[in-house]
């Protein structure tokens, strides 16, 4: 079993990654301090890994809170009705939270345990690629907003996180690619050698072979977990994670929450921030077709949706958290591995790159 | 001017305690680094203090946020209204958000503050007495829910707490003898010679002699900013600031946010557990009755509305913050200056006291 450690003083956590890890007595119960647990999860994820979860919870008294799927439920009304039955079932604030699903049920789960009682106990056990990279680790927490994506949410670390590889063998091919473009931003930000690596690998990742799963999953958190370390609030070097998110959240709230995938949205935005790096000389020709082919490798959309005009973009992204004094930064890729959190961007190039 | 802080490493803050604080330049603008502000208040507070606080921050982009008055308003819908305000007024994460009003402004707008965008800063300017000495030092923000008080929040440090006397001139009687409940309650709870002093100048008080309101103002900020430099996180010693709450809250719910008002639910509060104490011996009649007598020497109720049974409590308090492990924990006074957090409190004592 692979365990990294999330170092954050107190609120430390571990990550574990492992295949069949609710078989292995106290994988679970080890982080739990509490005799009441409330497993929060979704129609899709709930009928798939419910029973086994509850095994391996033998003892305990607990409950299930089960959502409809979807980011379109990722909002304050999901947020309340968690709440409601939370209240209705006598939890305090030593009942421990379980987010059994991808990054909707973990944002939402996470959320909820910052906020109930002003916070209590919650873990993650992402089932998705996404979440397993990304969305599990470093403690942001949030529901999205008609205006925008995350609007409402918290840094609140979680327990632990256990990242249960097997998991992804039942997970839809979309939805794996969509965990991809998080995977291919861990090495266009901060990591040339991962981002060859993935290039190298494409057949052994597209296989499911575990152990080349192991490693790459392996390889995001140590990275996500190192930075967040660093930045946990996100003051500075943390923007960067952010890579292909301002264009990305913009697609997905113009779209509609839930019709692009996050991560789909997130290729795209890459790409769009990759465009702006060439323009900028920060990225060659090459380097960007290399960000370009390695994401569409994985069946990933590299191109906004076509009826997305510039003000479209401008109009949703003045509401990113990226805005500061009234001016919006960007992460820009400055060649593979590397990336800087910037407002010195013309207008003109933006206009280039999104028309 | 009185100046305290609240230590809390990299989230202390200072508490400035004076009379006329907003004539004085700098007073507000000290503490604030952003060029956009947002002032949120209610229908009764903005008429009275809107502009003083306006030419305050001549210079800054100054919006404002106006809700209705009252408790019934501090739940998840105007969470949601400012939450959707700040949005299309495109307020940023390094956006200032100014609370100004009494406790359910202030606790609405630090959670608003803690969530929007995962937080931004945000400035307590408390204008009722009870919020002065207790809802804006701490950092405890929260809206209720149907079934419980402050069921929902963050723990989340304002920058800073800017208390001007002066307001208390024009605020309702009943709204000061509430206040008056949660300064009597640091006596009660923490210091044996402020509860004398209470009871020995209750006619400088009731005249609202500026002296004598300046000292007991500062004496209650420096008290709960000792504790809460302890225990901000309620893990321990805070949890004594909740003397009275576990019944008030009940009592809170029961009628209906905004009946009864916070204050007069804690006065009643502090009664019944006073009756507890003198059940186990931790107060002799004497004691209670001086409580008791203090209470409603500032026109505080001291009876639980006659409606309300045994059961209609223990429906309430099994919802409280104090719940762990399904057992009911409660604040119980030993002697006048002490408290303390039990849950050794036999069903016949309460059966007895909540009758």
């Amino acid at each position: 079993m692979s365990t990294l450690t999330v170092e954050l003083d107190e609120r430390s956590y571990p990550i574990f990654i492992e295949s069949n890890l609710f078989t292995q007595p106290n994988a679970l119960t080890a982080h739990i301090k509490s005799k009441k647990v409330v497993i929060i999860s979704n129609e899709v994820v709930a009928p798939l890994y419910l029973d086994v979860i509850d095994n391996a919870l033998a003892g305990f008294n607990v409950s299930h809170i089960i959502l409809p799927d979807g980011e379109q439920h990722k909002n304050l009304q999901s947020f309340e009705v968690v709440i409601s039955k939370l209240l209705s079932m006598s939890a305090s604030r030593d009942t421990t939270l379980i987010a059994l699903g991808g990054g909707v049920i973990g944002d939402l789960t996470g959320f909820v345990a910052a906020c109930y009682q002003r916070g209590m106990p919650f873990i993650q056990i992402p089932t998705t690629l996404l979440s397993q990279v990304d969305s599990s680790v470093g403690g942001k927490t949030a529901v999205n907003h008609p205006l925008g994506k995350n609007m409402i949410g918290a840094f609140y670390q979680p327990k632990a996180v256990l990242i249960d590889i097997s998991s992804l063998s039942t997970l839809p091919a979309r939805e794996f690619s969509a965990g991809m473009a998080e995977v291919i931003k861990y090495g266009v930000i901060y990591d040339y050698n991962f981002f060859v690596w993935l290039e190298e690998n494409q057949q052994a990742i597209k296989q499911q072979d575990t152990a080349a799963l192991s490693y790459m999953i392996k390889r995001c958190c140590e990275i996500k977990a190192e930075i967040v370390a660093i930045d946990e609030r996100e003051s500075g070097l943390r923007a960067i994670l952010n890579l292909g998110h301002t264009f990305g959240h913009a697609i997905e709230a113009e779209q509609g929450y839930g019709n692009w995938l996050h991560g789909e949205a997130v290729s795209t935005g890459i790409v769009l921030a990759s465009a702006v790096a060439t323009k900028k000389d920060w990225l060659n020709a090459s380097e960007f077709s290399r960000i370009e082919s390695l994401l569409q490798a994985f069946d990933l959309p590299t191109l906004a949706p076509s009826d997305m005009t510039y003000d479209d973009f401008i109009q949703h992204m003045r509401h990113d958290k990226k805005v500061f004094d009234g001016q919006l930064f960007f992460v820009i890729p400055k060649g593979i591995g590397k990336a800087v959190v910037t407002n010195d961007i013309t207008d003109e190039i933006l206009h280039t790159v999104l028309s």
